[in-house]
């Protein structure tokens, strides 16, 4: 009852399926919904680029704003491919719909794998990240920075359970805040460049070069920046929580999206180049940005509060996408029934707290410190992006309808890209933690398999083709009794009813209380006979399980009844003063074949 | 199968009940059992009472024979008192039976909680010292010490499940072994005594006055030593184990670790006055005085080396006390039946397995040092004797036999004796822990009160007295399905064969699912009504409660059967990829008076 009431606090009344309709989402609150995880990547992808390229000293840092334009236009082409498939696959066009249904079962479970460790990482990762920032502004909650991180992803997830409407008008103001924020930088960075013209130039020899400036040190940069991207699908999984017309809200939401992110990003990248920014181990690109064009002010703070909020709630993009991608698997059988399964709040309750479970273990195991795992994350998303895209240009040549070579075009110029991203970081980044991703992948798509066997081969078991019902009728009834009072009594009123045929037997542990036993049955259950089994070893189940075999040897019927009288004590305390036997005997027959125990409830009032 | 397999080889293979004679102890073994923990309270006894006299500075150290004489007398007086109990109590007379069977109940209780707790302490604390006295010899082993403490205790639980005479044999060798030792260290210190005469006697301000002397100085040193007499309450409570004849044995034995005990503490106390040692943290008083005798020899290394064994074996005898003591509560209905259940080797294993889990964890909580609970469970056991002996001293009275004032007089001063103990215990150590005593003992008490009220207004409510067996006969069946396979149809013939009055009934998850049931309900068991529920909150449990408490309302009969066809998987993993609703509905129908859940099971073979 306690458990119910904290449920209902907690998530909120039931909502009938009825509802479902209204829960919805407009566009407005749908982006701030999808946003929050892409938005975020803007407070570290310029860093990524400028962590790169401060290897090649000062020369190699002049190539910023060309990377900045390059990812500005994969994001263009990412967006615009999975604008095409969110209007192919109205109900919902993932990574993995689309892998599973043009390139095959096996392309569309590598995606689904890929996608299913990108959405536990982004939880844990965006989470780490965000509690990072509040604990560089407050030294003094470091030590707790693990406990945080946890109770963040509770609350986080308490808010998904309670469903996606209620979860959009959380989020919906800090987002809003967030982009107000990088508008407010971006904006006051080019007034700021306006009136006071930009710094003098650094010396060229400034910066030491560590590394030679090659194309592969480019590459990496560009491979790092790419993290800005992470975040696209969810939109692409997430169709039908827009209220109808689903593509066309959806798509919008998308275009929006990558819109106001690519312009974020690139304006972010271009005053850091043009500011000369050079990043460092204690303090952020965007923190160092803010600093230089408003000073530290309560404006800076309030930059510095909006980035560490959006990244505690890039972790919710998850809890949409999540139980969204693991519901479509669960309808295919690659993964239990049970994530398929609708919570009263109409939401996927079983992803949300898996998700949010795998994710807190993450942040436990690894100390609240995931930074080494940022990387991982971005593989299976290009990897995922790959995927889809090949899958829509087979998509598109297939179906030939109008415009079709355009489409493909589009969605060829993405995969090639993408796949040239995955190729990047998984060659550059392989010794630090690519090869976990190539670990885990395999076992997740073999465990896929072997659930979906498993729910054919018990399709076929279960089938009605050609089986005949079991004859039960006459069966045996045994009754198994240590003593004489009212719950044995009613077990064998029961007893009785359902068969004729009905035994009772007894285990000697005490040949006193035995005897006492047989002179008393006589009164008070003459027509049942009373077997009663030794025991040498005191044990209540041996003798029980030899006694049953024995019987199934005897005859030929399908099926047995083993009853269990048993008293239900009134308080829960009280089941600790009882031999917990019968759930032991219970336990044993369930693997016995054609064994039916029952449990006779007498129930006590004190 | 694994754990089966593993149990065996741990514990052995079962025996017979009709084994149970031959499980008794012969005297040397019963000896080497019950004499640990007594014994090896010879390795700490002496030092508790120098440690308290040196704070009177050295005239203070001067008292230390008298003390020891007046522990002497006192283990005289508790032997003998003990001795009597034996032979008034053959079949068991520790202080919880003598207490409860004189003085009443409540007293009773009190000594049988204060004894669970002293049997506990006693693993705990005897494990810590042992542990304690091993990573002094070895300091790289003491980061394990925890570990080596907890690995201890698990084997001497292991030893004890194997069954009491087998632990007599392993305990016998390094009992014998400390009481050789002993024997070696006193006689060779009063021979080097006579060869070599006494050392000169110390500068009588050679050591610093820190307190008073005063008579309670002398008490608390005194009642420090009284930790040498913890273990005698074990041979009382365990004549069962002793051959026939049991008292007679038993006391023998009890005389014998009496006198051995009192000889060997009398001679280290005599021998640490005449060699002048002064007790230091670093070294025990035991060591120091081997060193003066025999020198950093192989044979120091040998009484180091037995007193660490005896230490650890010490907390063995709490093994067999513990569980005897709980089994003799058990039949009392004081503590949970299943303390008086003996398992398959003839132990009472409830009672070992929980007095090994509790003082584990007693050395995980206090890290593997549990000094500060020694005084504490001298209380205790002092407090047992007082009850016991006052308890004696009323059975004498009330028997008045032959010479039954000179019985009564011996049990009395023991009674007054202990009694007193009791009380300067108390209060010179009220601060330091025995505050602890005073909350748990009333705690314990009231529990086992609780306990036996339950079992009495459960014999209450079960008696058949004026008990009207229920009419069940024709009762309602009804068959819970969520499709039609193997598994139902084979539900279906159950039901029909214990009842004519049969409903099918199905929750309405998904209209689709739905109406195809229907359609092939007609095909498959046209003779079974089938209804359908609405779920508008998609739960299943919610609306079968519903529809069960609404039959329940409709009609006039007791009992009601709900089937949950079930299949069972041929793989424990595969469990985990089913919903777990029948165990959900097995569980709430369990608190609904009159109705019975049957699981059909239906076997999956892969």
């Amino acid at each position: 009852m306690f458990l119910s009431s904290l449920k209902r606090v907690l998530v909120g009344n039931p909502l009938t399926t009825a509802a479902a309709k209204h829960e919805r989402l407009a566009k407005i609150p749908a982006l701030a919904i999808f946003a929050s995880d892409m938005m975020s990547s803007v407070a570290y992808a310029t860093e990524e680029i400028l962590l790169v390229l401060v290897l090649g000293g000062t020369l190699a840092m002049q190539y910023a704003p060309e990377i900045g334009i390059a990812i500005g236009l994969l994001a263009a082409i990412v967006a615009t491919s999975y604008w095409q498939t969110i209007h192919a696959y109205p109900s919902g066009g993932g990574a993995y719909i689309v892998a599973k249904d043009n390139l095959g079962t096996l392309p569309g479970l590598v995606a689904g794998a890929a996608l299913l460790v990108d959405y536990v990482l982004t939880v844990s990762v965006s989470t780490a990240s965000g509690v990072a920032a509040i604990t560089s502004a407050f030294p003094s909650l470091y030590p707790s920075r693990v406990a945080i991180c946890v109770i963040t992803v509770f609350l986080i997830m308490v808010a998904n359970l309670r469903g996606i409407r209620e979860t959009g008008k959380i989020f919906a103001v800090p987002t809003y805040w967030f982009i107000a924020c990088l508008a407010l930088l971006v904006g006051g960075g080019f007034y700021h460049l306006m009136t006071h013209g930009a710094p003098p130039a650094p010396d060229p020899g400034a910066l030491p070069m560590q590394e030679p400036l090659t194309i592969f040190l480019i590459l990496r940069a560009f491979s790092g920046g790419c993290a800005a991207l992470t975040g696209t699908e969810a939109v692409a999984n997430g169709v039908q929580y827009f209220k109808p017309p689903e593509s066309r809200n959806a798509g919008i939401t998308l275009i929006w999206m990558a819109a106001i992110l690519a312009t974020s990003f690139l304006g972010v990248t271009f005053l850091a180049h043009w500011f000369h920014i050079v990043p460092r181990a204690e303090e952020t690109v965007v923190s160092m940005l803010a600093r230089v064009v408003f000073g530290r002010g309560w404006v800076y703070y309030m930059i510095q509060a909006a980035t560490a909020v959006i990244l505690l709630l890039a972790a919710n993009t998850s809890f949409a996408g999540f139980p969204m991608l693991a519901y479509l698997m669960a309808k295919d059988g690659f993964v239990p029934r049970q994530f398929a399964n609708r919570g009263d709040r109409l939401v996927y309750s079983n992803g949300i707290l898996i998700l949010a479970g795998v994710s807190c273990l993450l942040l436990v195991v690894f100390g609240g410190s995931t930074h080494a795992l940022i990387p991982l994350y971005a593989i299976g998303v290009f990897c995922a992006f790959t995927l889809s895209q090949t899958g829509m240009v087979l998509h598109w040549w297939r179906e030939r309808g109008p415009r079709w070579p355009s489409h493909a075009a589009i969605n060829a110029l993405g995969a090639t890209t993408t796949g040239v991203v995955v190729a990047v970081i998984g060659v550059s980044k392989f010794i630090h933690g690519a090869w976990i991703v190539v670990i885990v992948t395999p076992l997740l798509v073999m465990g896929f398999y072997t659930i979906r066997r498993h729910y054919e081969t018990l399709a076929r078991q279960l089938s009605l083709q050609g089986f005949a019902p079991p004859a039960i009728g006459r069966h045996p009834v045994v009754v198994l009794v240590a003593g004489i009072h009212r719950g044995v009594v009613t077990a064998l009123s029961y007893a009785k009813a359902i068969s004729p045929n009905v035994t009772a037997i007894t285990v000697d542990l005490d040949p006193t209380a035995t005897s006492r036993l047989q002179m008393r049955w006589a009164e008070w259950a003459p027509d049942v006979p009373l077997v009663v089994l030794d025991s040498p070893y005191r044990s209540v189940l041996g003798p029980v399980l030899q006694y049953v075999d024995q019987m199934e040897k005897q005859r030929d019927g399908d099926y047995m009844t083993i009853i269990l009288p048993e008293f239900i004590p009134a308080k829960w305390w009280q089941h600790l003063l009882h031999n917990q036997t019968a759930l032991l005997i219970k336990g044993a027959l369930l693997f016995r074949k054609g064994k039916v125990a029952i449990s006779i409830p007498y129930h006590l009032d004190q």
